[in-house]
């Protein structure tokens, strides 16, 4: 394998830092071009020191002279804001990058990359949701492939190598039910934060924590898996397999299914995506059916949690449908991590927002961005009467 | 997919009746070059008549007469034997062999067929336990690719394409554990045919059921895997899993697991192996998780399944300690089937010939020849002192 330059967008996040980890492990085969964070200026620059990238970019504006002064004496680009990190993909070479942003954010960073024709590692699903007619369609003209990160996709992606022939029947997405699992409404009426916080089996961002307790992740990756392999939504089912061993399946149409295992470590579906065709050598701790001689399978409960109900409807609905059910769910996890609102509340915000919105059949990238934009006020100043 | 012209050797059993159903779905993609089968003369006849191959053979040549007079108003050719059937192979133009004879028989075909420059379908693991080293040279020299047919194969098999730059760091073969899964030796002194021949999950043939009983079966398919896959016996695990749905996985050296799933049916793997690299459209059941809510994995018991051991100390000895299994095994079911020897003594057997028969380090083809036929003898001749 040649040596292959690296841009990390989110380079402070939870994917952000294993990535760095993976990258510091394989030195000789990686080396980085730009990394990007939101607000943790002072790990950032951490980061810049150790892996010397090209660019720099701080996306919180009034950390900008911070991440500046800091990085003075060496030949570190500095900028800052969305914007930085588009300058930035136009200018440093990257084979590669990878988009690990939190939320909508990651659009405008992906679509730029896609033009400048690099490799996509994608670990912002909440790209695909809003755009992704015009993210694949866009990756399609320009050649460029998109090897996904989230662990699920990761397992499809990595069990249709080698069968570009053979065309997929279904693919089946696992779901660990999170923390709240047989859990009934009643139950989870007065839910706290601490408790939705708490994943049984994954490490993860506050965010996509809270998204794994009320589904709405599942239903996420439903939509994401749609334009990542080309599949309608009933070509899509959801199986909640508590131990997260399995973690994704794919099955064809001579009903033979194919499925990726592992323990649930997030270093390697990043670390597959980053050196992807190739495998590399690892010493992650190893799966063994010893410590896991039960694996179980159940269906998921959608009267419970209805917005992976919504994302099939999302899914059905087209246009802007799916934008809008990122943008309400981002506000309404941000609401309910602020005391704002319920648990339950999550899923009631985001089908109010859904019904309310204007619905356009053929988005352009401004209806999307307008969309976002406006439904993002309609689910801040929403409230449970 | 153009047509492919298929030669099924063993056409009359559980494998080759399997195949022929799959070709007659499949009319506009396969025709039938070769037909042979022991001694099932009236249904070879049938499928003769039917299938219109270029070759009948009949292994039994007391009914070679039988077949000649039943094809007479035909342009098949009626041969008898095993050089029966490699005359076939040379004269017969075909793409694809499935070798589905029982035993050792399939070797001397199969080593033809590679000769020929004809993709070999293996049914037949008995030509790789004996002589694995022998028919992986060669076909590695004649570019002869080798296609499992037997499910946990198939399933490895399925799980490495598109992953040829990649090195396997482990196979994991799942076995159903048979009629007598958590039984002791003391449970299995006086165990009648009829009950071995009770396979939980696989319908198959009388020999490869009893193998499946005693655990040769799975020993046989460790040796099969280490030349199909040319993994070292480390690199080989075995694991129980009783309700037969993955039907085995691979680790690579990132740690990343891939498994191929389904009910066992074994359809599936022939169509796959005669389709390869294309996958056909099927109709068979499909594998769905609400049927199979848990499935389980346990460690297989080698102190009362002897044979299993047997395999993996035949594995690491080399030279002709698996053919001298083999030969052993062989008459050892036939006596068990014969009612001459207890369920035991068909591991007993075996050991005792492992122990007594030459071991030969370098062996050419006459010693594997010579190996077979005297390790039969003393097999034959073995008693339970």
């Amino acid at each position: 394998m040649t040596l292959k330059s690296v841009a990390i967008l989110g380079s402070t996040g939870s994917i952000g830092t294993q990535a760095l980890d993976v990258i510091r492990a394989n030195t000789s085969l990686f080396s980085v071009s730009i990394l990007s964070a939101g607000n943790n200026v002072e790990l950032l620059i951490q980061q810049c020191i150790e892996f010397k990238p090209k660019y720099a970019i701080i996306g919180n504006k009034d950390k900008f002279s911070q991440l500046k002064e800091a990085l003075i004496d060496t030949e570190i680009k500095v900028l800052a804001s969305v914007d930085g990190i588009c300058e930035a993909l136009e200018n440093a070479t990257s084979d590669i990058v990878l988009t690990a942003l939190v939320g909508y954010a990651g659009l405008k960073p992906t679509l730029t990359a896609i033009d400048q024709g690099i490799t996509i590692a994608l670990a912002n699903k909440e790209t695909l949701v809003v755009a992704g007619e015009l993210v694949t369609q866009k990756a399609k003209e320009k050649n460029v492939a998109i090897i996904p990160v989230d662990s699920e996709h990761s397992a499809i992606f990595q069990c249709l190598v080698g069968e570009e022939q053979n065309p997929i029947e279904k693919v089946i997405l696992t779901a660990s039910g999170g923390p709240f699992r047989g859990k009934k409404r009643e139950d989870l009426l007065e839910v706290t934060k601490a408790q939705a916080l708490k994943h049984p089996n994954w490490s993860m961002g506050a965010k996509i924590t809270i998204d794994s307790a009320s589904l709405m992740n599942k239903g996420l990756e439903v939509i994401e898996a749609k334009w990542l392999f080309d599949v309608s939504g009933e070509q899509i089912d959801v199986v909640v397999h508590p131990q997260s061993i399995v973690h994704s399946l794919v099955q064809f149409n001579d009903g033979s299914i194919k499925a990726q295992l592992g323990l649930p470590d997030m270093k390697l579906p990043i670390q597959y995506a980053l050196g992807y065709p190739n495998r590399l050598p690892s010493d992650f701790e190893r799966f063994n059916f010893a410590a896991y001689p039960t694996l179980t399978f159940e269906a998921p409960d959608k009267e419970t949690f209805v917005n992976l109900e919504l994302a099939y409807k999302a899914l059905e609905q087209k246009g802007n449908s799916a934008c809008i059910l990122n943008a309400a769910n981002e506000i309404a996890v941000d609401r309910f991590l602020n005391d704002e609102i319920k648990f339950l509340d999550i899923a009631g915000l985001n089908q109010y927002c859904m019904e309310s919105y204007q619905f356009i059949a053929n988005p352009t990238y401004e209806d999307y961005v307008a969309t976002d934009e406006n439904v993002r006020e309609l689910a801040k100043n929403w409230t449970n009467k």
